[in-house]
């Protein structure tokens, strides 16, 4: 999971529904991902797809103008473009600002701090 | 996929790391969905977890006000407590305040329209 920075910071919430076959989907998707994460501004991602095809990426980013900037990318652009003709049936893209953030571990057995 | 409201509203963003075993979790998931979608200001909630055990589920709320008063649910509270003492090795949990959002679907054929 991603690292816990101090808010505010910004989150992108994609929420896609896969088409069925890989069709480069992985291999783009790993690509993006290392890409992203040299992009001044990233802070960190979390993603998950289930067996449904339903799948939830959330990059988190220091500033609306480095989600802008990563948003312009020429690759991340190609990216999007293939998105729309080959891999996704349909997705949604959430831009948010993450205000008050806090996590649990089990090792540490800390008290939910807000319970 | 969640609906589409028109921004601003709030984004419960919860990264978890299941335990391995399901210990009744499936079950109390669902009821935990349920009961949500009942609650005031709740605007709807998107989910997925990977073969690897890690899951994403972002809810979306008219209101921290609403967020505060379903953190506050007696049986909230308890599937809370259940999830530290059986069901997740760690998460995070953020409060964030959708600002923009915009969805894509195949069948519309339109546009990204950030382009």
């Amino acid at each position: 999971m991603s690292a816990l920075p101090q808010p505010p910071y910004y989150a992108v919430i994609f929420t896609s529904q896969r088409t069925p076959g890989d069709q480069g989907y992985g291999d783009m998707a790993d690509h993006m991902a290392a890409l992203a994460a040299e992009q001044p501004g990233y802070l960190g991602v979390e993603s998950a797809r289930g067996d449904d095809g339903l799948g939830i990426t959330v990059s988190y980013w220091r500033s609306t103008d480095d989600i802008l900037a990563w948003r312009r990318h020429a690759e991340h652009k190609i990216a999007r473009d293939t998105g729309r003709s080959d891999w996704y049936r349909h997705y949604t893209l959430r831009i948010a600002k993450v205000e008050r953030a806090y996590g649990w571990q089990r090792e540490d057995g800390e008290k939910d701090p807000q319970a």
